[in-house]
């Protein structure tokens, strides 16, 4: 299998930079090998040694190093953003085993010889922000999460559908019509293993940030390739498309403080006092008369948890951020029920800063963070305040699939994972047009999809005589993965 | 513009129900005739007298009466689900004044000149469960509700781009150009009118039935015709789609305890112990020690209100409910941040009854309930316990535009609603390709479209000789309007 994975970084609009000598990757996070990633690269058995990419530029020298835990083919310069690189990523070959052979520290030699039920591939990007310790604990950490959630339900996946119970034991008869009935498919369990795999992966960057004294986060965009199909899931604001020669696909959506505002918002949805109804809480309701809060709590809106803004912010959303001459004056707002708008007497406590403010990629959840999904972020505070961002962040990825084995695949069908920074320049459509214009002619390189990828970042530098001719320039780094389905349409799995 | 309603009840499989006389419809909950509802008949003016249907039935003879409070064509046979119907409906002009001319009750002659600002049209199903009260005080309600709620922003909504400020007064000159990039158009005006207008409904049933010693709810699917486009609001399981001769478009979408299972389960989500890292929790923060809620609403997962279910139930998904002979062992589950699913030990509080339960159209909420959103319930609690339902369910309804001046229309493009008992038997496709066998061989019938909303609901009777030929049966209530969207396509509004 051969993917591309580039990262560069180019100031704008000017010159490419000059090659500078690799810096060190050192962090106070240690780096652990982690032993299941496998090489990925085009050859047929596992490579344990790190490849060079060997990558030929397109259009200009890139330099760079590959990742030593990274098996497939790497390319990265250093953003200079922080010390060392804030994205971060990883991929390589999954290996699921079986989970009652024991710990895995008993079982070494299960690496090595054919107990493995299941085999997959996993690409992930980490853009990590406030350093990036979050970013490389996470590519560190996740797949080896992943592994362990999917170990432990693996005999439910390889199955035709899955167990009610994972024993095999059955208790009534009609177990397996009421696993029918409900929908629940082998895909549900690895989808699962996905949403698990990244909480446990937030809690150990957590324990793990806070015992070395560190802080940040990142964002989480990771593919895997299992049984003939393609699972995204997706926590941040990276995006993953399918290109085909006739078709462009979003296999993910974008999690920003924009797009989850109704979440964000409810979170400190205060109950409208004028809605409350006394009598609607039964006094025979012990839980209703225990404490005013839970006579608030046995009603709808009460999410109320206003305590999270210290009176610091406004949890309403206006065009713009108020100021004293609005004061009595009817504006445009919108409040976590609705997806319209509306018009409100501005008032006093209107005038606070905007829980969620600034428009498009200025976007800012409590003026800090422009993600509202991710991994890290414990101990992250609202500057010169006490207010956490981590209740209104969720790690929970969305996870779509791509049915590889349905699909007529042509040797040209692409998934192109990329971090923001590609995105906030060139549109799905334009990445789908550089796509379908350079892999035709050159069908012999073998070392087309990591020149694609690279291709795709240079695109986004601003030079007219780029291959969108638009100019578009990109300030931010940029990482890209290009797979090619083709190969992961025939299973490979062991199963 | 002719809109066809009807409502039957048949006999399931067995022959139709004899004609009866009619039922009286009265209720302890006072009638009133809400004055802005005109007659929509097919004339040209509005036309306050209640009109008789004259409905011709396609293949049997329908027995029923006009509504005198529905303008529209409407028949009607009790169902003897309640002693009155439960499924109640409105339809009618909807004439959006000036609000700055005072109470309503000091300008009756409003009503009758041409004050107006904006004229729409407005249909609405409300499918009643637990009695029909909720659904009759909805139809009476609602529309003047929605009323209100556009009459306080009609300046926004008739501007080629809403105000910031509603008087007009500008406190910043760039204040054009955030509207303009948060993308604010009048549409979203009438979304936030629309789920307005549901909540304060709401409010009103359960203040009304309070006070009148009733209960019950009901579902409630409207849509507004107004400026060339179609606004369709949903809060229950009703269905409104888009019938047109090479497409098929939903416009809702249904709300049951299956479809919103996250949210409901949300509500109730006890923080994992494991997870929780006291570290996280900063002891300088005062809202974090206050006391031990507050600590918990620090941590993303804490939407910590399992009195709601008062020890009575389980907020987790299994496929079926457990028993003793599970204890122990691994089955099937999912909770709130969960869309796919993984395998957990059964312990003793896992036996109890779940929070969601049953499959498709048997999945109840608390055992009690169909679906999750809705107006009033508000004194509904689960068999035998304090447990309420309310806190569960929500007013608020989606809602979704069609831009019918920018279809290209043609006379047979229709939208169907309807209440769940229809699509409980028909597809979109069944219902679609009746639509279309119908109505072109029809032109010149001045009921058409009356009739083939009698013929939709006589399609679910289970006939062999029914147009689909696959003799479904509906055991419910079904309530249809067939709206012809040409005469929508051109504004009849005032402005």
């Amino acid at each position: 299998m051969s993917a591309g994975w580039f990262r560069r970084r180019f100031l704008p609009g000017g010159p490419l930079p000059a090659p500078r000598p690799p810096r060190p990757r050192a962090s106070p996070v240690p780096y652990r090998r982690p032993r299941f990633l496998r090489g990925s690269g085009s050859g047929s058995g596992p490579a344990d040694a790190p490849r060079r990419p060997d990558a030929r530029p397109v259009r200009s020298p890139a330099r760079g190093r590959a990742l030593p835990w990274n098996a497939g083919y790497a390319e990265i310069i250093n953003a200079e953003k922080s010390e060392f690189n804030e994205d971060q990523a990883a991929c390589g070959q999954l290996c699921i085993r079986r989970c009652e052979f024991g710990a895995e520290e008993d079982q070494e030699w299960l690496a090595l010889c054919s107990e493995e039920l299941l085999t997959g591939h996993y690409w992930a990007l980490f853009d990590g922000h406030g350093g990036p310790a979050a970013a490389i604990l996470a590519a560190n950490t996740l797949h080896s999460c992943l592994r362990r959630q999917l170990e432990a339900v693996v005999e439910g996946v390889v199955a035709t559908r899955p167990p009610m119970h994972l024993s095999g034991h059955c208790v009534c008869t009609s177990d397996p019509q009421f696993v029918e009935e409900k929908g629940i498919r082998a895909e549900d369990l690895v989808i699962g293993a996905l949403e698990s795999a990244f909480q446990e992966c937030d809690e150990v960057i957590g324990r793990e940030l806070e015992a070395s004294g560190q802080v940040g986060g990142c964002t989480a965009l990771v593919a895997v390739s299992l049984q003939g199909k393609l699972y995204v899931a997706n926590a941040g604001d990276s995006r993953a498309i399918l290109v085909r020669k006739d078709e462009i696909r979003p296999l993910s959506s974008e999690f920003t403080p924009e797009t989850e505002r109704q979440r964000i918002q409810q979170l400190v949805g205060v109950l409208q006092r004028e809605a409350v109804d006394p009598q609607l809480v039964s006094p025979q309701s012990p839980e209703a008369t225990r404490e005013p809060d839970l006579c608030l709590a046995s009603l709808p809106e009460a999410f109320v948890y206003p305590e999270l803004l210290a009176g610091e912010f406004t949890r309403l959303e206006f065009p713009r951020r108020l100021k004293g001459d609005d004061l009595g004056q009817k504006v445009l707002f919108r409040d976590h029920h609705m997806r319209g708008w509306s018009y409100k007497c501005v008032e006093k406590s209107d005038l606070k800063y905007p829980l969620i403010h600034g428009q498009g990629r200025q976007a800012r959840l409590l003026g800090t963070l422009a993600v509202s999904r991710g991994l890290g972020d414990h101990q992250l505070r609202v500057l010169d305040t006490n207010i956490q961002l981590k209740p209104f962040l969720l790690s929970v990825p969305q996870v779509t699939v791509l049915d590889v084995d349905q699909l007529e695949l042509q040797e040209e069908d692409v998934v192109v994972m990329a971090t923001d920074g590609l995105w906030d320049v060139l549109s799905n459509e334009q990445v789908a047009q550089l796509v379908r214009s350079f892999l035709p002619g050159n069908r012999e390189d073998p070392h087309r999809f990591s020149e694609l990828a690279q291709m795709l970042i240079h695109s986004t530098q601003g030079k007219d005589d780029g291959p969108t001719g638009e100019g578009q320039v990109s300030y931010d780094d940029i990482s890209v993965f290009v797979i090619p389905l083709h190969s992961q349409g025939q299973r490979s799995d062991g199963h």
